[in-house]
């Protein structure tokens, strides 16, 4: 499965070059990915609140074009690994059909805390996702 | 006239107390506030592309509720104040219809770089929207 | 008393009008209001870990001048008003003596996730700080 | 050479999980890279004063531990790769000598808007930093 995520550039995302910031990119992911998740019928709200967390331990973002204030972006995820313990998700950023950028999260999963295997139910629904 | 702009909380914008850390209303109350403009028939890009900006001058917020991750919260914006020079708008937020916030902001006109006019296209779109 | 908290403006902060985005002084403020409870003994991280928490209710600004990335601006905190329940701060902020922006933030106290009295040791030292 | 830059972790950075959200660290990053060049004799203001832009390309982080509220983390920044047209930062993010979080950022020397060569002062004052 890809989820498509549409974001409308904010002004308060520019900076002094007149383009989105790069840091402002982690945050467009992370929008994409909530998603994704929700799509998949895994509301992120709902995951939290069973104790489970599946916080970013990598990040990579390659910048190929800028994003400005009042474009619309849209954002193409995909579940692009999954083993029982941490999560991979790769995403395009594209404009009009432009690739601006393009990245990955890794994420652990955490339960209770520390550092755990993702629970049974939540793993089956995300397989599903990553062969689809 | 009064627009209706639907905002979903990223994860981002939540703090350690669990809600949208109160700076963030800015940005919602900028990003209502560019959605207002727009449905005038005033994008914002196209009057700062003119050298016309309307900084904010001042600021005024009051928090009644906390938003929260992942809840689409409403803000309705009017056009409260119009002079030559400056411009006022009233924001409410809101969630299913409760109160979260409240909020005005000022905004003095700039024509290249100094205060100045409005230039007179735009007053009248204006004016149109501030008795609507 | 009046503390007084140095803020080195980062290019993150800025917009494309190529100056500090309004947005960015609610974090100005608030990094500055933690600097004055700790200078007065008041470690905000060691409040919340009671339980006690003083989140803004209210907040004013009004803009001057623009800052601009790079600068060093000066912010002067002061604890303008107290009850056993809310507090009042007023910031004036600065750049080599230049006001660029004043303001208020207006906090209740929450004790254990609801408004309840300042704890007597808090209340006390805040009251020094309120006469000095 | 490497520089050091002391980092004091605002409120306003932490997110629900209670720690600084990971977009924030790209922040971070560029301060300790400001801060960096400025120790060098290249403040960046004055850089792109002369229209020179060293845009983030790329951007690579792997987080290792949380930072919280309050803390005062170190970044220790070294310029790790130049060339005539491009930069390499590498970043180690640390509190009381514990890593958090280390990463790196890629530039490209934009002038007057487009891809160009570092000018040749620049790239000399860049040289001794790169062999120091």
């Amino acid at each position: 499965m890809e989820s498509l995520t549409c974001i409308k550039v904010r002004y308060a995302e520019t900076d002094q070059m007149g383009v989105v910031h790069h840091s402002v990119y982690a945050v467009y992911l992370e929008a994409a990915r909530v998603d994704f998740l929700e799509r998949a019928g895994l509301p992120y709200p709902q995951v939290e609140a069973r104790g489970v967390y599946f916080p970013v331990v990598e990040l990579g973002l390659t910048f190929r074009a800028p994003a400005r204030f009042g474009e619309e972006v849209l954002v193409r995820t995909r579940l692009a690994g999954l083993s029982r313990r941490d999560l991979l998700f790769r995403y395009r950023v594209e404009r009009d059909g432009i690739l601006l950028a393009e990245g990955f999260t890794r994420h652990l999963c955490q339960v209770g805390g520390k550092a755990g295997r993702i629970p049974e139910d939540i793993y089956q629904a995300l397989s599903v996702l990553h062969l689809g």
